[in-house]
C-alpha cells in the first residue's frame, strides 16, 4: 500500500481524499496556491507545500511544481481529484516517469478516452451504442455537410477537445451549418488550442444518465448503477440523484452492461464514469467517459455504502475488485452549493463567509471545505459545498433535502441554496419529469 | 397523521425530532426555558413557547406549562424525547386526559416497566431471562440478608426508582450488607423520594448490550439488533457501537427473540429498548426496559437505514410495523461529545462556544444543537453533540471515528473529544475487549 499520497487539488475534493487517506493510515501531502493558504485541506493534511500564486496555470496546473512537491515530500502516489490535471495525459506520463503512481488513468487511456472523437470510435468497436454522427474528426466543411445529411437534422457540432459546453453548436437546418461550423471551430481553437470537430445527432428531450464503473488491473470491471445529472445549466451539473426517476430495471441492466463492456474492452483501471444520453424512448447513447472521480460520486457512495476514493486507491495499489455489480436500494440526492447569486443569473459571489451552520442529522452528509471566517477566493470554481441526502424513497429524499437546505445557514456571500430549495418544490422535478433542457425554462421566484 | 407535534425537550433531541417532523410535513412547536432562547430547536421549529426559567423543575419538567403550550398552539401530539418527562406516567396520563397523543408509552406501561422491580417480575412472567435476586421489593433488612444468601454473593442492591447509578451498592461479603442497605436507602430517598430496594446477583465482567425494539398498536413487535453500551463512566454511557464486538449470531438471535417476546408480552407500543447484561459466558439477563427513544438510537438508524423517530410517530398514529427483524450488515459507532474536561475528572465545562467546525464527509453524521457563538447553559446535561460514523467493518469505523474526531474543532469550552480520541486507540477498545468496568481503569494520557 502507498505510504504517502500527494493530493494535486484544492477545495472539498482535496479534503475528501485526505479524509480517506487518514482512515486508511496513509500520510497526505496537500499542495496549495497562495490564495488557499487558509484552506482546510492545508490544515488537515500531514504536510503542505505551496506551489505558486493564485492563478491555476501557475499552481494547480503547474506540473513541474507538483512533481517537485511530491519528490521533496517523498510521496509515492498522486491523487488528482477532478478537474485540473485529473485527465491530463502528459501529467499522468510525468508521474510515471518519476516513479510516482498516478491514481487515475494511464496516459494511453486518457488519450484514448479524453479525445471525444477517439473515444466514440473506440466505443463503436466495443459494441457500445453511440449517437449517430461522424466517424471521428470531420476533415472539411464538405465532409461536415455530407455527414449532417447522413445523420439527419437536427445535429450537434462538437469540439473534439471540448468540455463545459465550449465549441458546441446545435444546428437545426442546412442553411445554418456554415456559421455554426466556423464559430464552433473558432471557439474551440481559442479555448483548447485545437479546432478538430465531430458531429452527432441532436437527441431531443435528452437525459444525462451516467454509470459509475470501477475496473481493476486484472481486466475486471463492475458497475455501481446510475446517476441522473440532467439538471444542468449551461452544461454544468447543478444537482444529481440516484436512482434516476426515469430508470427502469431493464434499462439499468442494459446500460450497466454497456458500461462494463466499455470498461473491459479498454481494460480500464480505476474509478470512471460512462456518460450516456437517454432519449424519451429510453434509447441510450454513449456520450463520453470520464477517467477520474466525479463531483457527484457521493450519491453513489450513499447507496452502495462504500467509499469510492478508497476503491480508487486500492485499485491503484493493485488490489482486485470484487466484481459485483450494484443495484440501488435507497435514494440519494446531491445539491451543489455554489457561491453564486441565483437571483442574478448565477453570478459568482466570492468573499468572506461570516456565518456557517451546516445541516446534519439522519441521512444528511456534508462535503465542504468552508467554515465561518473562510475567504472564498475568486480564482476557482464556485462550488463551496456538496449537500447529500439519503432516504428510503425519492419522496423522502426530496423532503429531507428541503429540510437540510432550510437549516443551512451561510452568511457573507450569496449561494445557490435558494435555487435548490425552489427546485425541490418544482412540480416537474418532484414528478421526476426533467431533461437536460429543464433549466432553459427555469425561473427563480422572488 | 398528526398535524402539529410539540417537542417537550431541548438540545439535540429536540432538533432531531423537529427534523423528522419537517420531513414528514408535520408542523412543530418548540418549548424552551429562558436559558435556551437562543437554541437551534427554537429557531428551527415552526412555533416556540417559553415555558419558564432555567431550572428544569420550573420549565422542562413543568407539566402544566407544557400541556398549556400544546393547547395554545393546537398541537395534537407531544414527543417527549429522552430524559425529562419521557418516562413519566403522570405526564403520559395528563396528555391523554387533554386528548393530546403522547408519543411514548402509556401510563400503565411506564408504571409497569419504569419501576425496576415490577419490570423484573413482569419479565420473569414473560419467560425472559433475568438476573437472579429478590422477587420485587425487599421488605426488610432480614429479608435482604436471606435473599443475599439465596442469590449468592457478590450481590447488587438497587433502588427501585433508581437511575444514573444513584441508590446502588455492590456487596461482596455478608458483613458489608448492613452499611450498604442503609446508605443505598438513604441515597434513594434523597434522590427519588422513595427508598424501595431490590437485589440482584452481581454479574462479573458484565457487558451492557441492549436490543432496540419497535411495537405497534396491533400487538406486533420486531427488533433491530443490538447496541453495545458497555463503555460507561459512573453508569453514564460514553460511546456505543453496533454490532457489539462480543456478539455472535446465535446470541443475537436469542437476545432478539427475548426482547421481542418481552415487548409482545406487554403489548408494547412505540420504540423501546430492552437492556441486558451479558456475562463472560454469554449468558444474558434482563436489566431494564426504556420506554422511550434513546440517546444512542442513531447507530441503529445508520445500520438499518431508516428513521426511528419517524417510526415512533407512525406507530403513535396507528400505522402497523412491517414486523421484520433486522440484522446489521454495517458497523456504526457513536461518541457522545460532552462539555466536560476529561483531563479534570470529566468536570462540566459550560460556557460560550467560540469556534465550531463539525467533521463531515463519507460515513459521518453529526447530531448537535451547538454552533459558533452558542452559550452552553450550566443547567442541563453536558452532552453537546453526537458524532456517529458508519463503515463496512469495525476497524474501518474506528479509523473513520479517529479521522472525524481529529477534524472536530470546538473552542471556548473543554470537551470529551480528547477522551474519545484516546479511547479509539486503546488496545482493549480496539480489540473489542471491554466490559462495563472498562472506565474504572482508564486514565487519560497527558
Amino acid at each position: 500500500m502507498f505510504k504517502k499520497i500527494l493530493i494535486a487539488n484544492r477545495g472539498e475534493i482535496a479534503l475528501r481524499v485526505i479524509r480517506t487517506c487518514r482512515e486508511m493510515g496513509i500520510k497526505t501531502v496537500a499542495v496549495y496556491s497562495k490564495a488557499d493558504a487558509e484552506s482546510l485541506h492545508v490544515r488537515f493534511a500531514d504536510e503542505a507545500v505551496c506551489i505558486g500564486p493564485a492563478p491555476s496555470s501557475e499552481s494547480y496546473l503547474k506540473m513541474a511544481n507538483i512533481i517537485a512537491a511530491a519528490e521533496i515530500t517523498n510521496a509515492d502516489a498522486i491523487h488528482p481529484g477532478y478537474g485540473f490535471l485529473s485527465e491530463n495525459a502528459k501529467f499522468s506520463k510525468l508521474c510515471a516517469e518519476h516513479e510516482i503512481k498516478f491514481i487515475g488513468a494511464s496516459p494511453e487511456m486518457i488519450d484514448r478516452m479524453g479525445d471525444k472523437a477517439n473515444a466514440k470510435s473506440t466505443m463503436i468497436e466495443a459494441g457500445v451504442p453511440c449517437v449517430p454522427g461522424s466517424e471521428g474528426v470531420i476533415e472539411s466543411f464538405e465532409d461536415c455537410e455530407k455527414t449532417a445529411i447522413e445523420t439527419g437534422y437536427p445535429v450537434m457540432l462538437k469540439a473534439s477537445a471540448g468540455g463545459g459546453g465550449k465549441g458546441m453548436r446545435a444546428v437545426w437546418k442546412p442553411e445554418d451549418l456554415k456559421d455554426a461550423w466556423d464559430s464552433a471551430r473558432q471557439e474551440s481553437k481559442a479555448a483548447f488550442g485545437n479546432d478538430d470537430m465531430y458531429m452527432e445527432k441532436l437527441i431531443e428531450e435528452p437525459r444525462h444518465i451516467e454509470i459509475q464503473i470501477i475496473g481493476d488491473s486484472f481486466g475486471k470491471a463492475c458497475h455501481l448503477s446510475e446517476r441522473d445529472c440532467s439538471v444542468q445549466r449551461r452544461h454544468q451539473k447543478l444537482t444529481e440523484e440516484t436512482p434516476s426517476p426515469f430508470m427502469t430495471d431493464k434499462l439499468r441492466t442494459a446500460m450497466g452492461e454497456a458500461a462494463v463492456k466499455a470498461a473491459e474492452y479498454i481494460k480500464y483501471e480505476g474509478a470512471g464514469t460512462v456518460e450516456f444520453l437517454v432519449d424519451k424512448h429510453r434509447n441510450f447513447y454513449f456520450m463520453e467517459m470520464n477517467t477520474r472521480i466525479q463531483v457527484e460520486h457521493p450519491i453513489t457512495e450513499e447507496v452502495v455504502d462504500y467509499d469510492l476514493i478508497r476503491e480508487q486507491i486500492l485499485v491503484a495499489a493493485g488490489v482486485p475488485i470484487s466484481g459485483k455489480n450494484y443495484f440501488p436500494q435507497m435514494h440519494a440526492i446531491e445539491c451543489r452549493i455554489n457561491a453564486e447569486d441565483p437571483y442574478n443569473n448565477f453570478r459568482p459571489s466570492p468573499g468572506k463567509v461570516t456565518t456557517f451552520h451546516a445541516p446534519g442529522g439522519h441521512g444528511v452528509r456534508m462535503d465542504t471545505h468552508v467554515y465561518a471566517g473562510y475567504m472564498i477566493p475568486p480564482n476557482y470554481d464556485s462550488m463551496i459545498a456538496k449537500l447529500i441526502v439519503k432516504a428510503q424513497t425519492r419522496e423522502e429524499a426530496i423532503n429531507k433535502m428541503k429540510r437540510a437546505l432550510d437549516e443551512f445557514i451561510i452568511e457573507g456571500i450569496k449561494t445557490t441554496i435558494p435555487f435548490h430549495r425552489q427546485l425541490m418544490d418544482h412540480p416537474d422535478y418532484v414528478a421526476g419529469n426533467y431533461t437536460t433542457k429543464f433549466m432553459e425554462d427555469f425561473e427563480m421566484k422572488a
